[in-house]
């Protein structure tokens, strides 16, 4: 008998079948035992009176042939699919073992650390798993939208020989003796592509050396990341951006009915001293003089957006251009601002982006004035020496939309296996020590 | 005037239309000037009698406004979309300017290390830039496939504490004052969700510190990774595998109207050490004690393969045990050779996968056999101490994929960046030399 899935059992009542999966549950009625089965289309009941059902523990993985037979009327259960029916085992086999679990699966109450250090396990209960199908989700809408605008998608490079977005955070690889560096960040890549494919996007990894644990940052997470040219205005990128997002909501509830964020018909758009200048009248906090916005300002100016225009999410431009990397475009109305924003949704910035520098004697005075080596950029040069077109584009932090979006707590509840200056899976403290350079 | 793109001028005739894009070919007859301008839908010709036009060179980006007009009719071009008509510029606007051009970028007839060096230019060549259209399309295939058989795609961290291929060709990463090194491949993270999703799939980036120069490894390449549980054979793994490249290569034909690899109605199968008896009687070389192919060998099978069946795609299986990672599942019927297997095509390895060990007893032994150190694979543990099903994968190259397709000679050609021991964008002759270490 081939194997069906759980779900597919609804059309066999009456009949045999064959199912596969995991043992979500296990209720012992005196005799008969009620198994849970969990496979990747959902939860099937099992019933049986068998000796080797009672010896079955959760997450023993388990074939089982039976019979499909309705439930009787006050045991259907309206929330799963297969609620109204079970199958009757005939015969259970046991494909793999489990030992008797640490905690809870189905109602986990551990604390952050336990949870990740349990992750191969934890990832099994539902509402963790769903998190990484909103994941998934999230990436298949940009991916399909950036699609349907014309982006090619490429796949950027990740050990690099030099750093695009300057500072310490930058991770060190030993490279056939030489130095090399995991890449902070496609922008180079993608710019390089822009006067070959015009429009381009990438999915990718980038990786922050992070000095400390916050609940929002990784040190390597998801980039959802996207280049545009021949814009006539830097808003384009704005508006672009904004097309992403909705269709990344749209897909969202519509899949997985879910309340996403409050948009409105246009996302508000703030100069960065604007919105210093509204926190400091609603809160008194002074931070007019910042060079940036401070944690505490995104979530006041959220919190503004969303009681003056009910909409939790809003772009903050304009940020001073000693701040930003070296390739961003400055305003010509103030040069000591640039064309470039930030998304916030919820009180996080969520997205970055902005106008770069497409001609060539300004970009390498900048990369002189941010006190990089010339000589490191040379690869990247040749393309503002042979015709780059205005452009510019954004990039997603992917684990912070999805922890906005859904109301994590932390970004490490939206990172499948999280990276950070204290964990790469286990705990530093017991992997092996660094090892003496030879 | 909105900007079009250049293909859709052919709806434009005897209107006005806004045209932006770089300046493919320039040719002078006397005053008046034909411009070949690219955009990402293709190229249109420009017709210019302005002063302007005759100091723009190739690859300026510029933008026309002007009337299409129909082409006289021994002008008319067949080969392209728009060449029955081109457009009359009226103005001209340059918005980036190009140096001369160090090499005829259409004609290009550089050396392999002069291409790459001029990486961000060549790649505008239409014949380079479709090499990653068609990567484009090999990756969107395999998603799309993997997709329609109910897997979920996942993103593979890339920081790793611990190797899962073992070997010294890891790289390195100082990962604060700890070792973690780069993933040399998804496998431990696709076995660890099996439990969780059931199929799971990653496009990821790998990395092989390789440590000699040949024309099929990259240190870092693009793997399109399956994993798949509740499987009956092996062979499903095989099934599975065959069905992606498959669908590969009908969308490829589709889409881009090439030339793929022969098929058979089934990929021929056979073992290794079959293969190594074949090629011995065919051509003298006796290779039969050997515990892997040869590349001569995998060129030879193939032309066998292509002689017998007609078919440019051979499964290998049944690889010795000692030369498969400690995960591999050992034939029962025979513990020396594996339940793996290599796909070939047109002579070079592409793909290769095989059934797991899932018995946490089994891979412990084999953990400890392989000499490496248990406490590093306590988190990838923990997968098979609840509940691991009988399972497998199958991990695709996708530069070698795309260089048998294409017939290139050099997996480099496939890669828009290539990475090797002796070049990360630049030579590694001419970036900076390893700093001491603090």
């Amino acid at each position: 008998m081939e194997r069906i899935l759980n779900i597919d059992t609804v059309k066999y009542v009456g009949k045999e079948a064959k199912v596969c999966g995991w043992v979500n549950t296990r209720r012992d009625h005196g005799g008969i035992v009620f198994l849970d089965l969990r496979d990747r289309s959902g939860i099937l009941q099992i019933v049986s009176e068998s000796k080797l059902a009672q010896e079955i523990k959760e997450e023993y993985a388990v074939e089982v042939e039976g019979k499909v037979q309705e439930r009787p009327a006050k045991m259907v259960n309206a929330e799963l699919a297969t609620g109204k029916i079970e199958l009757k085992a005939e015969k259970i086999k046991v494909l793999a073992a489990a030992e008797s679990l640490p905690f809870d699966l189905k109602d986990l109450k551990v604390s952050l650390p336990t949870l990740l250090d349990w992750r191969p396990l934890t990832l099994r209960n539902q509402k963790i798993k769903a998190i990484f199908k909103i994941q998934e989700q999230v990436i298949e809408s940009f991916r399909k939208t950036l699609k349907s605008l014309d982006f090619t998608e490429f796949e950027s490079p990740l050990i690099v020989p030099t750093t695009a977005e300057g500072g310490a955070e930058v991770f060190h690889i030993d490279y056939y003796h030489h130095d090399a560096y995991l890449s902070q960040s496609p922008q180079l890549y993608k710019q390089i592509l822009v006067p070959v494919f015009e429009r381009v996007s990438t999915v990718t990894h980038v990786f922050r050396a992070e000095p400390s644990v916050t609940t929002r940052h990784l040190s390597e997470y998801i980039s959802l990341d996207a280049e545009m040219s021949f814009i006539d205005s830097w808003e384009e990128l704005m508006d672009t951006c904004e097309i992403v997002i909705r269709n990344i909501f749209s897909d969202l509830k519509k899949k997985y009915q879910i309340a996403v964020p409050k948009l409105t018909e246009k996302i508000p758009r703030l100069k960065m001293r604007e919105a210093q200048q509204i926190v400091f009248e609603r809160t008194g906090r002074d931070n007019r003089k910042e060079m940036d916005l401070e944690p505490e300002d995104e979530r006041d100016i959220c919190s503004w957006a969303e009681e003056k225009y009910g909409s939790e999410l809003i772009f903050i431009t304009h940020y001073p251009t000693k701040k930003r990397p070296f390739y961003t475009f400055a305003d010509p109305q103030d040069p000591d601002y640039t064309l470039s924003f930030d998304l916030l949704c919820r009180g996080l910035e969520v997205v970055t982006g902005g106008q770069r520098i497409n001609e060539y004697g300004e970009l390498v005075k900048n990369i002189k004035k941010w006190g990089s080596n010339l000589q490191n950029f040379k690869f990247y040069l040749q393309t503002f020496k042979y015709g780059m077109p205005p452009e510019g584009g954004f990039a997603i932090g992917t684990e912070r939309l999805v922890k906005q979006i859904l109301g994590l707590a932390n970004v490490r509840e939206a990172s499948l296996f999280p990276r950070d200056m204290i964990r790469v899976d286990q705990r530093l403290s017991v992997l092996q020590k660094k090892k003496k350079k030879k």
